[in-house]
């Protein structure tokens, strides 16, 4: 794909593809699995280069996209705030200009998606969002290509992805990026959020950008929330960001920790989800995370393949 | 060639080579970038790595390099000062010693000119400087070769090289490194520059290392620097290092800002350049920077370029 | 080798490899370090990913790991503590999960000898000892490697280690990590040690972990430690983490400095090494570390050719 061109993608919120491209990247991401756990050299990536961009401290985001980079035989540039100055030495939209002169791919973790946007708007090659206030899409990746892997029929990505359509899935906790990519989801690839929050920490459809709300239902009562679903997920109840208010959340936040209670009330089969870093009696009880309906390490493995098969179609997607 | 051997060669100032050496390096410049357009594989340092160690921080610097280096095949080990202690923990002259060993070439940002210079006087490979508060010598080859790509015959080195002699650079702001480097340049391959700082800001061409006056001249007047320059180029105010001169340098400077009107001074196919990051409104007006005549953007892509045929000629170089 | 198989092995002290092994190891360290010393391409890494995991500052470790991984065709990611927030975010073990569902490798350097412990317990890829508080085994081994280059028969493996058998080597100055590793190789190895620290920072055998006395001889004069010594060995007074007790040190070791005449009182043939940082004047004579009997450089450049051996054996061993 030539740089700039109209058939450049960036991946900036979930809504950024279609289902169908969707299809496309869960199939390739069980190839491109495959291959690596068989040891199969596969480096279609070789000469491209990877800045990843980062505002906020990670490990999973950082570790899945570079050693994925690697594994496509493709190098990676990584950039903290401290290196980079994104916004402070310079406007956002010249270290755009400058960067996506000299590498293939942009991955940014940082705070406002407006500034995401920003530079995204004056890049030449294509930008990943790797985690901002508002949205969270690599995560979602993951987390459906985990799901399909666990309960899907395998053959192949169309049909594989056929198992999301009607599935219900439990958001438990903070109205948060997770929270928002996952009505997102649900509205493009057709299944139900079952959502509950705290009173003060709802979710916000507009942030979301969805345009209905046939994709998802609110509860008050999180057990209300699992009842029937397929699959049940939160995240920590103070995101990176937030941590002057960890107090005030702790308390507000006591009843929707996801314990033994919720997962019966979820269907038999239900599998639990969370991005990680975990915190076992707060948002998650032992018994859950660490218990046989738990797919959590699944989960983190599979950031690093959904997101080979994202970088290799924003670079060489073969259907557009 | 032989680590350690007298054909090594060290890229410390940019008199550390000859005008036979540019005209090469450009030449090889244009070839590589012409190579990686056009996404042919080449990987002549496939085997080798660079160490970078920076002890002021860097966007174009550290991009440019490491993807440069891998794109040419090779690899890098990025080092900061927390990570590195250059001069604290031990000696330079051991560090020199001990990363010498390990990796094959080495890239240093870092503040005096001296401490560079120890650093090579002890390693085994070659040493390039990355900016020290004297010199800049791998920006000013970007410069040179943005000047050729846009003004040159293009019709191989020696001869692209020839549209440099006679060339009139007119240096407007600090009488910084960036400076020092353009007087080199000028009294090596010959042209002239027209030097105009405030009072208190001049250039010293005792720093400079420069053997007589007849590459530059000196104008009070910003205005006479640029009459018929054929590039016109400038730098922030107030260069990494100085920030607690930043309020004395705003009012001392305000009058050497790159304006419309000095650029039409200059020749009317002139140049505008700038190293960049860019305060618009401080050292440039926005309508320069983001006009026709400003060839920035090309200018920070061909950083990786040039310092690509640079590594090449250091590792590999057949012309001694 | 399967990924958390049973014959997975760690590398987390020196102990935990048996005499056969090592000899093994030596001799594949000197075989990597002829082909890379005749630029022959070597790359059974290719395809692996080595993290790095540093809570404390390095430039030996960082760039001989890097360095090595990268001339063995493998990729490395590079997680400060700032970064990984290793057992602050979450608990050392569910890192361990994540990240070695990621990588091939992990290297740590850290306080705890017990964290570096349990974050192997919960990994399913090999980890190695970067530098703990109470051992640094890559460094140890690399003298060894060392000892072998200059006093070894060349002629392969087990053969070059023999010369190890009955060798005494004085370690004069800080019961520290390094000396408790090199109690272990002595009884590994079979070789004896000779130790003299002053009042209040002897060595521990319990923390050393060795099962009897025979290995080693404890002096109060580090002259008579000397004597007769094939190899005489050293670090700084003050350690990483220990640097509030730094003028406390100088006083208790100023005895403690490897100088002339302590060379003089071992085997005219004596070796001096040090892991460096060096600080002349406090525990080795500028005269001592910069003279001929000093192999302190090729000691440095050995840290990777040992540990591109190590790499090798763990991923790819041959023998169990």
């Amino acid at each position: 794909m030539k740089p700039g061109s109209s058939l450049m993608k960036h991946y900036l919120q979930f809504k950024d593809l279609r289902a169908e491209e969707y299809a496309y990247l869960f199939e390739r991401a069980a190839i491109i699995k495959r291959r690596f756990k068989n040891y199969e050299k596969y480096t279609p990536l070789f000469d491209r280069t990877l800045a990843m961009i980062f505002e906020k401290a990670s490990t999973r985001t950082r570790v899945s996209f570079e050693a994925g980079m690697y594994q496509m035989g493709g190098s990676v540039v990584h950039l903290t705030t401290g290196d980079s100055q994104l916004g402070r030495a310079e406007p956002v939209e010249d270290s755009a200009r400058v960067i996506s002169r000299m590498v293939d791919l942009v991955m940014i973790r940082t705070f406002e998606q407006a500034k995401l946007e920003r530079f995204a708007a004056h890049s030449r090659v294509p930008v990943i969002n790797g985690l901002t206030n508002e949205f969270h899409p690599c995560q979602i990746l993951a987390d459906l290509f985990t799901y399909i892997e666990h309960r899907g029929t395998q053959d192949g990505g169309a049909k594989a992805a056929d198992c999301l359509r009607g599935m219900v899935v439990a958001w438990v906790g903070d109205g948060n990026n997770m929270a928002h990519t996952w009505l997102q989801a649900a509205e493009i690839l057709g299944f139900t959020v079952h959502v509950s929050t705290p009173g003060g920490y709802e979710i916000d459809p507009v942030v979301a950008g969805i345009s209905g709300t046939h994709c998802y239902k609110v509860f008050a009562d999180p057990m209300d929330a699992c009842r029937g679903a397929h699959l049940v997920t939160t995240d920590v109840w103070t995101s990176m960001g937030y941590e002057a208010e960890n107090e005030a959340r702790k308390q507000a936040f006591a009843d929707w920790c996801v314990d033994r209670e919720m997962m019966a009330a979820a269907r038999p089969d239900a599998l639990f989800m969370h991005c990680l870093p975990a915190h076992r009696g707060e948002e998650v009880e032992a018994e859950v995370i660490d218990g046989t309906q738990s797919v959590v390490w699944d989960e983190a493995e599979n950031r690093m393949h959904v997101q080979k098969a994202l970088m290799e179609y924003l670079l060489l997607g073969r259907i557009g």
